[in-house]
């Protein structure tokens, strides 16, 4: 484990958005993937609540801003490569606009 | 959950190339981000072994074809809108090129 700055992620690899992984840090369920920009990181490490942005409406939105499932965020990492977050979080509500709390419901094999 | 095939996963939203969240069975940590392209898809599915398309290279590829770590692929699941994929592997073996199981080693909070 090495300790890292926000300042370090790389997100101009990918044009300023890079993939986030969320997981629950009590069942250890990958519950979505989302992506952030610079600017979405600093805001979830200032709030302590996940916060995004939306590649489809090209702006940042907070988990919960509508619906009340907000996802406070204990742990965030990033990969060997920095160009890609993790974020361990600290909830039981639905991660998925469904309603189930998890995003990965779909079998494909 | 629903059943869904191969086929129905969205690739063309984000222009052929989605990613990937590699998970592992046993201890449910999340293990790399990667990307895969519906061919990618198509051979994990046939082989049952874990590839994935390269975003730097341009090419597919099979993790562990030259280290040897190749990751049995137990499980795979798409998320609500079928743009993003994740992959349950049954290994021990690393899946980082650091030699880590995770990539994910970097703490940023």
């Amino acid at each position: 484990m090495k300790v890292m700055k926000a300042g370090d992620v790389d997100f101009a690899k990918r044009g300023g958005v890079i993939p986030v992984v969320v997981q629950d840090r009590q069942t250890k369920d990958v519950l979505t993937l989302v992506y952030a920009n610079k600017e979405a990181l600093e805001i979830t490490i200032k709030t302590g609540n996940a916060w995004f942005y939306s590649t489809s409406r090209g702006k940042l939105w907070m988990k919960g801003e509508e619906s009340g499932n907000v996802q406070p965020v204990h742990e965030i990492l990033a990969d060997c490569d920095s160009d890609a977050l993790l974020y361990i979080v600290d909830s039981d509500r639905p991660m998925c606009h469904t309603g189930e709390r998890t995003c990965f419901h779909n079998i494909v094999k």
